[in-house]
């Protein structure tokens, strides 16, 4: 049984447009975001529906043939990159809304669907689909699932398993499991939905899902703070989320080591505050009834300027003004442009200890490069830190240097490698830093339970 | 090997205080409240804390000793139930709050630990913790973990799945997995937290746990609702959830069957509303502010009378107004004194179908015996239906008989043999009713992975 014999009994099966060989398929782009090495597929595979996945997995298992299944590719952790001697599976062609049932607040879809479709479908059914990240243009719901995504609404709304009710999946076997559930609640055995969440495209594809629809926000208030220490920055989150009756959306804290170096650098932006202080958040709500919404999230800000916690503030005072906001916060899309070979980190800590451990990883990162820039920032809410550094001259050794500095501190704080982005093959050998021996073992174990070829996505994850 | 040498080892390991033997634990109660057949077990393990439990654990393994874990004991489908050949192990010591993390917004906690007791040091330390139950006083965290326990304000404040960042637990092997994590976010490998969640003590034993803290209300707002239609109804919800700024925290509805027998049977509840309505709903609102949120809340019922969604309405007046609808709701706690034999199911919908699902469930039943008592209530912002049915005579036969007509129409709405209360034993056999041959093998795979002697609460769910 050589790959050659499975390329050809999947191209009887599927056909030649389902199943393109790589003369076919050409140079289309088959790597993520990461930059990672990724090698090319023996061949293309774009089912239009469940049964041909199921049909093209059997096979698969058949020959023991590997399959990377691809959504977006617009991951940021080598998850969906290629060693060479596996077919990719891309959900391409599985990009349909099935339903939205307004009644249920429901929307059903097939995997390969973008977010950006989904966010607007459920707009004009007059809904809202509050998960959003800066990928939403290209990356799937599929590949959203397979990684857990998170974004910036996630103190408000939760991650993408939050979202879901139901889920179809192909194992590696061929057979489906789950199904279009619109059960909120649902406690009939094991929760396969949770297993298959965040497991990278390891355990099963995932070929159709039922998601969540909230009621559209009509009222939004943002602000621009800074904030005297950090201390104040956690005391700012407790009581923004006990007094704002509609809840937190959005709560990014930047050190002002990042403020400064995107000000400095990026001169599409402006400092919203005349003065300078060691701690910026943004701050927004949403929620329904705009006068009501508006004014106690002013009543909010101004007792918070009274106590000190909050030492100067701006009011957005429209929607294009909150976009100015959010510009600083967004401003890593553009770090390209000043710091081309940075190294950035995705790690999360109690929100307690988040602190600290920022603090900590600077200062042992400046005893090697006094002149590294680091630059801190995330969804505090969340106790999610993204933390970005460059130093001068950096090469592959002094990246492989800083990962090792970064994920030591992470340990000593009991944090995690990876608060949204995964793990795929970029922090596979970190994975030790964030999980016992044991739960990799239990995780090794349900991987051989349901894949026991190992031919999903060999070599990620576990 | 016997199972007296499996007691005997660990009588040696652990000590007679942590190992009863029969003659010590007399008549302990070791039954859940389900009233479903359950043995005596063959010795009583109570550990103190997890690497007693994995000291215990381990030892089983060795000696392929059955083990049933136990919590509170109020669990309702006998999921805690003995065969005869089992140890039991009780998790009755193992009741401590660990820690309260008042920044973070976690309180870490032993799994035996009651529900009602979390409430309380949650309270006193300026928080709240969401989950309830009828059962608060009994049952502990760790079954609640188990069975993923639900409640009245899911509609808000999600399950027990919902509320946890962190679990440490034993794998039958004796190893401890996961651990006291507080983070919000965290995508490092699978999730093992929620395959463990509602898995009912059949692939680890839950031994602590970080759970998450919510900000107190401090304004709530309660009316009982007469309305004239489904329709109506899923309209309330609909408009309710879109425009209460701080969200819906119960939408419980009654169907008018439910409300006249409990109000008929129970001379210590009165109707709310002079006249009779097909459908009568709970509405419950919790957030901050309390001017602008009870305000708001009344110019929300208004706007729904004038437009014919609601007929009539009753805003509660104070705390002790509010408690009076709160018991009509709550009457299935006194069902006993009426209707001794009833059966009862806790089924979910789509909450579009769960008006069509009631009404052919009730159709179904009376075709068959005319003269049943059908009373259906429920969760229905969670699609979450309980229906309760007596009929003049029943045996065992027509509660089989019974149960058939209310799963087979779940089957045919593609709905949940059991939202919120589990599989246990009780509804094993209907288990694949509401999941796929292909989702039980895949359980079952996951169950030998993890514990491959199946010494792990033996008979259940799969």
């Amino acid at each position: 049984m050589s790959a050659l014999d499975a390329i050809h009994a999947l191209r009887d099966a599927l056909g030649a447009d389902v199943v393109a060989l790589p003369e076919e398929f050409g140079d289309k782009r088959v790597a993520d975001w990461s930059g990672l090495p990724s090698a090319r597929p023996l061949a293309l595979l774009r089912p239009r529906n469940a049964d041909e996945v199921a049909n093209a997995l059997a096979i698969c298992t058949r020959y023991r043939q590997p399959v990377v299944t691809q959504g977006g590719l617009t991951g940021l952790v080598g998850g969906a990159n290629l060693r060479g001697d596996e077919v990719a599976l891309s959900l391409e062609r599985m990009n349909r809304i099935v339903e939205i049932d307004a009644v249920s607040g429901t929307i059903t879809v097939e995997a390969g669907v973008a977010l950006q479709i989904v966010q607007e479908a459920a707009t004009a059914a007059g809904f809202y689909f509050p998960l959003d990240l800066g990928a939403r243009g290209s990356c799937v719901i599929g590949g959203n699932l397979a990684t857990n995504a998170g974004g910036n609404r996630v103190i408000k709304y939760g991650m993408m398993r939050d979202q879901v009710l139901g889920i179809e999946a192909v194992l590696a076997s061929g057979e489906i499991i789950g199904g279009l559930d619109k059960m909120i609640k649902n406690n009939s055995g094991y929760d396969l939905r949770h297993l298959l969440i965040g497991s990278e495209g390891t355990l099963a594809v995932i070929t159709r899902v039922v998601l969540r629809l909230r009621p559209k926000p009509t009222a939004a208030a943002t602000a621009w703070c800074g904030l005297p220490d950090f201390e104040s920055v956690t005391t700012l989150l407790t009581r923004a989320q006990a007094s704002l009756a509609a809840g937190v959306s959005a709560f990014e804290v930047m050190w002002a080591g990042y403020h400064d170096a995107v000000i400095t650098n990026l001169n599409t932006l402006r400092a919203p505050l005349a003065d300078a202080h060691p701690f910026y958040v943004l701050l927004e709500s949403v929620g329904a009834d705009p006068a009501r919404h508006n004014e106690a999230f002013e009543e909010f800000l101004g007792a918070m300027l009274e106590a000190g916690v909050v030492t100067d503030a701006a009011i957005a005072t429209n929607e294009a003004h909150a976009r100015d906001f959010w510009a600083i916060r967004d401003a890593p899309g553009e770090y390209q442009r000043f710091i081309p070979d940075h190294a950035a980190y995705d790690v999360s800590f109690s929100i307690a200890q988040a602190g600290d451990a920022a603090q900590r990883c600077e200062a042992r990162l400046r005893e090697r490069w006094p002149d590294a820039l680091v630059m801190t920032y995330g969804h505090l809410g969340d106790g999610n830190i993204h933390i970005v550094v460059d130093v001068p001259g950096m090469g592959k050794h002094d990246h492989d240097d800083i990962d090792r500095v970064i994920y030591d501190v992470t340990r000593e704080f009991n944090g995690s490698i990876s608060a949204e982005h995964g793990i795929g093959t970029k922090k596979r050998d970190y994975l030790p830093q964030s999980r016992r021996k044991a739960d990799i073992a239990a995780m090794r174990a349900i991987k051989t339970a349901l894949d026991p070829l190992g031919i999903l996505n060999p070599g990620k994850v576990v």
